[in-house]
């Protein structure tokens, strides 16, 4: 799951990742780049669904916290960084037909309309950051794996065509590191904000953490607790469902990277 | 354990309360009772001893909070309340002479001493007030018991002949409960702050929680986190062992009443 070393990827100022992603030098994850600035998770829907999406991001802002929403047609993205276009700043995008992923192009321009509106998500990469700087560390980061994701029997709030339950990424932390992240995370709403539950996974609908929905499984060890947060797979997987007509993503891991800084996201 | 129904106390003023203690009208705990105000343990040693007991607080501030400490001799507290005198100001004293109870008066002025210096330490019905302002409920304020107060296997940074185990008590809480419980009392640091555990209790060495070494024990539910705050009783259980040649706390739970407001502990 290691990004290509195209770039000295810790060391990267943001436009020299920019510079790379938009060129199509970069084509990879986008975990450890330019570390100090918010990356986001990218969904663009036309128009006609837009308005269904907001409104489900807003009735669900755990999972699904807005950073930023263009205006229809345009692919820029000033509030997130003045030069960015989102038809080449994103290192690999999915693009989707009804439900079913028909590209995995490292440009959109020519998938580009001008009815599409795309939307920023918040990502954990932000709050997994703050975290490393409280000095606390994550298995599955010193394990160099993806972060474990499972689907839970916590129903989102529907809005038009999008439902679904909320996915939730789990990290085990022994309990005075749980509670440390727990309010080193309270302080980032933008990025999911506090753990939505911590403990027994049964009572959210998990019946197996060695078995993730998503991601890769990490040991919890027996002075340890889960702690779950939710997820920005969770409107993905609220899109999947929906399968609308026309729909493009990032892929997964290869976020938009920003001009933002993760320490201005924090609330306090 | 309710307190004498000598005043409506869930209405009585600051003044109100103040008069009746200081008179000797009332004489109970103090639970409840002019429940905006901050509320303290009460700690009087003589001067040859404050000095470590100070520094046996400023290496534990989690169970040993000081809101207060006097000058030597005098039994005012101004940062704490105008016009209060610690010789008459909390409803019932315990009078020990080499850790032996001599005597539980209601008024300490014929115990009163040129040399003694008084420490008042922060107490859970400040953040318990704020628990229940964000709407989370206590089995122990429901079923209107004491709080269950355990000793762990957490050792204390001693100082001079004060040193023990962190006594810490129990609040059981559903998942999202217990992290919204962290969330508030992170904002009260001078009244024990966030908990120091949740979950497994024989990680900090307590075997059964049926079995607290203070207070009542309260049911866990199959779906609740046993959480742990940091508790006063931990500077009492010091002095105990410590066994100094005199010294007048608080009987437990008839504590001093500030003038100080719970909200203005707040730390944002």
């Amino acid at each position: 799951m290691k990004p290509a070393a195209i770039l000295e990827t810790s060391r990267a100022t943001i436009a020299e990742a920019r510079a790379a992603i938009r060129s199509g030098r970069f084509t990879s994850h986008t975990s450890g780049l330019a570390r100090d600035h918010v990356q986001g998770n990218v969904v663009i829907l036309p128009q006609a669904l837009a308005d269904d999406f907001l409104r489900y991001c807003q009735r669900n802002p755990k999972p699904c916290p807005v950073l930023a929403v263009s205006e229809p047609g345009r692919p820029l993205l000033p509030t997130l960084g003045a030069d960015i276009d989102i038809r080449t700043d994103v290192p690999r995008y999915r693009v989707w037909r009804r439900g079913e992923l028909i590209d995995e192009p490292t440009d959109i321009t020519a998938h580009w309309r001008t009815d599409l509106v795309t939307f920023v998500i918040g990502c954990s990469f932000s709050f997994e950051q703050a975290l490393l700087d409280a000095g606390l560390s994550m298995r599955h980061i010193d394990q160099n794996r993806n972060v474990a994701m499972y689907r839970t029997n916590i129903e989102t709030i529907a809005a038009g065509s999008f439902h679904g339950p909320m996915v939730v990424s789990m990290r085990p932390l022994r309990a005075a590191a749980a509670i440390r992240a727990i309010q080193v995370t309270s302080r980032f709403p933008d990025v999911h904000g506090a753990p939505v539950h911590l403990g027994d996974p049964s009572l959210i609908g998990i019946r197996d953490l060695a078995l993730p929905d998503y991601g890769d499984p990490v040991d919890v060890m027996r002075d340890e607790l889960p702690v779950f947060w939710a997820c920005g797979v969770t409107p993905q997987a609220a899109i999947a469902q929906a399968k609308p007509d026309f729909c493009i993503t990032h892929a997964p891991g290869a976020m938009l990277i920003t001009d933002l800084l993760n320490h201005q996201l924090a609330s306090f």
